[in-house]
C-alpha cells in the first residue's frame, strides 16, 4: 500500500501527497506502521532539494513574500512546497496553515503545494512531523521547500534545524524601531530582506537596508565564510525576487563547495534521530508503565510532595 | 546544606535565592541531589501566591508594564518576583532576562526580585526550570509571581501552563492592524490590556479597547464563567494599574470560589510531573545507552536509512 501511495505521489498525484501527510501525522498504531514503511521508501526516493526557512515577525509579509518568491521559482521551472512550523502551539496552527487565500497564485499552480492544515486537535511540535512532511514533498519531486515560521523567537531556531538556509524578513521601519532586531534571530539568518520597500515606505526601507547591512557587518557569522547580504524587496510589487533567488543560489553553491552543506544536513539528521528516539521512548514508556504513571499522577494531585521528587524517585528506581 | 540555604532565602537573603536558582538549574550530578532536596523543602514551605503570566508581542511594552504594575503591587505590601519564559530558545534568553535596566524601580526594591539571567550556555525550556524557580520564590515569600513571555505563539501556551491567570498586552493599533490578534493567543488570555493609551495614541487606544471588548464577547471562554475584561492602560504614566489589580483580585476570588483554581493547579502539577519524567527518562537513557546512541548517530550520518527508521527499530527492540 505504501508503495502504491508512493508511486502516486511521485506521479504528481496531489491527493496522494496530502493522504501521505495525513498518514505520517497520524498517531494510530496501525497507521504508524504503514507510515514508517512509506516514509522509508520516500526517504530513499527523495530528490535533491533546497530547504529555505522564512522567518520574521507577524505582519512583516511572509505570506506575500512566499507568494511572490514562490511564483518566481515556478516560472524558473521549479516545484515549490510550502510548509509552516509552529513548534509547540496546538492553537494557531490551523489558522496559519490554512491560509491559502493569501497565496492565490501558488495555491492554484500545479507546480506548487501548500501543506494543508492538519485536522483539528492535532498538536504542533513533533506531532506536526515537519521533517517527515519535507521528505514526502521531496519524494514527490518538489525541489524547493519553503518553511514558514509562525512565531517569533524559538521558531527561528526550529526552522534553522529544518532548513539549509534561513531568510529573515524585516519591516522597513526607521529610527528607534530598527533596534528591535533580536541578536539571536539575526544569528540564524543567512539572508536579510527588508520587505515592503515600495510607495511611501521606499525611503525608510532603503535606510533600513543600509542600517542592517552595517549591523550585520559587525556580527560575525559563526561557522562559515558567508557574509550575509541584506536586500530591499517588495513582495507586493514582485520587486527583488530575482536578486533573492540569486543570493540563494550563491549561498547553495558556496556551501556545497565547502563541508558546511553536508555537515549541516548531517547535524539535522542527528537531531531528527534524537527527537524521534525521545518521542518513541516516551510513547513506549507510557504504554508499558501506564498504571504506574496513573498512580504517580494521583499522588501529584494531593500536593504533599513535589512532582519533581515523585518523578525522580520513579525513574531512579527503574534505572537502578 | 539545603536546609541552611532554605532558611537564608526564607529570611530574605537575596543572594541565597539567586544561589538556590543556580543550584536548581545546574545539570551537574552532585548539584542535582542537593537541588532535589532543597526543592522539596522549598515546595513544602512555599507561600500562597498568585502566578500571573504576561504575554504580548515584542514592543508592546511588557517590561514597562511589569515595572508599573509591579511597583503598584509593592506599594500595596506585596512581594513580587519577575521571571521570563522562553520555551526553547538558547539564544535570546539572556538578553531579555538581564534587562533589569528596563525595570529601574523594581530592580532596586527589596520587595521585588527579578530573576537573574542564567549563565551563558544554559538552555531554555526545561533546563530553565521555571516551575522550580517559582517554587523557590514562593518559599522566599514572594506572593505575586509575574511570568513574562518572550516569544509569540507557543510561549503563550507555555505561560498558561505555569500561571493562574494570563494578561495579554496589545498595542493601541487601529484599523486593519486590529485583525492581527491571534485566536489562539486570545484563548489563553484572562485579561486583555491595551497598553500605551496615552498622548497621541489615546483615541486609537480607546477604539482598540471597544474593538477587543466586542471581539471577546463573541468568543466563549472555554472552561469558566469568567468574562474576560478589556482595559486601556498606560504603563508609561502608571494609568490603570489599580484597575488591573482589581481585575486580578476578582479573577482570583471567582476562581477560588469554584473548582477551577484547584483543578488548574492540579493539571499544572500533572504536566510538571510528565515533563520531569520525560526529561529524567531521556537523561538516564542517554547515560545507559550512550554507546548505542553513538552507533545510531554514525549510521545516520551515512544518509542511507532515515533517522525515523533507525530510531523506531532501536526503541522497539528495547521494549520487546
Amino acid at each position: 500500500m505504501g508503495d502504491t501511495l508512493l508511486t502516486s505521489l511521485q506521479n504528481g498525484d496531489r491527493r496522494a501527497l496530502a493522504q501521505a501527510m495525513t498518514l505520517v501525522e497520524s498517531t494510530r498504531e496501525d497507521h504508524r506502521q504503514q507510515a514508517d514503511q512509506l516514509l522509508e521508501e520516500a526517504y530513499q526516493a527523495s530528490c535533491d532539494s533546497i530547504r529555505i526557512g522564512i522567518s520574521g515577525s507577524p505582519g512583516v509579509g511572509k505570506s506575500t513574500f512566499i507568494e511572490a518568491f514562490g511564483s518566481h521559482l515556478i516560472e524558473q521551472g521549479h516545484k515549490v512546497a510550502v510548509l509552516a512550523v509552529d513548534p509547540t502551539s496546538p492553537f494557531n496552527h490551523g489558522s496559519i496553515l490554512a491560509d491559502k487565500t493569501r497565496m492565490p497564485k501558488l495555491s492554484t499552480s500545479n507546480r506548487a503545494f501548500i501543506r494543508p492544515s492538519p485536522s483539528a486537535g492535532t498538536l504542533g511540535g513533533v506531532a506536526a512531523r515537519t521533517r517527515e512532511v519535507i521528505t514526502l514533498c521531496e519524494a514527490a519531486g518538489f525541489d524547493i521547500i519553503l518553511i514558514e515560521t509562525v512565531g517569533v523567537g524559538q521558531s527561528e531556531i526550529t526552522v534553522s534545524h529544518l532548513s539549509d538556509m534561513v531568510l529573515l524578513l524585516l519591516p522597513p521601519a526607521g529610527g528607534d524601531e530598527l533596534q528591535g532586531i533580536k541578536k539571536g534571530i539575526v544569528e540564524v539568518a543567512d539572508l536579510v530582506l527588508v520587505n515592503k520597500c515600495d510607495g511611501d515606505l521606499k525611503t525608510a526601507g532603503e535606510q533600513a537596508v543600509s542600517h542592517y547591512r552595517h549591523a550585520l557587518s559587525l556580527v560575525q557569522q559563526p561557522s562559515s565564510n558567508w557574509s550575509r547580504p541584506t536586500e530591499g524587496i517588495s513582495s507586493a510589487t514582485n520587486q527583488g525576487m530575482k536578486q533573492v533567488w540569486n543570493h540563494v543560489q550563491e549561498f547553495v553553491t558556496q556551501m556545497k563547495a565547502s563541508p558546511h552543506w553536508i555537515s549541516r544536513r548531517r547535524q539535522q539528521r542527528s537531531l531528527w534521530l534524537e527527537d524521534t528516539l525521545k518521542e518513541e521512548l516516551w510513547q513506549h514508556f507510557q504504554v508499558k508503565y501506564s498504571d504506574d504513571i496513573a498512580a504517580l499522577k494521583s499522588q501529584v494531585t494531593e500536593n504533599s510532595t513535589s512532582p519533581v521528587k515523585i518523578a525522580h524517585e520513579f525513574v531512579h528506581k527503574l534505572f537502578k
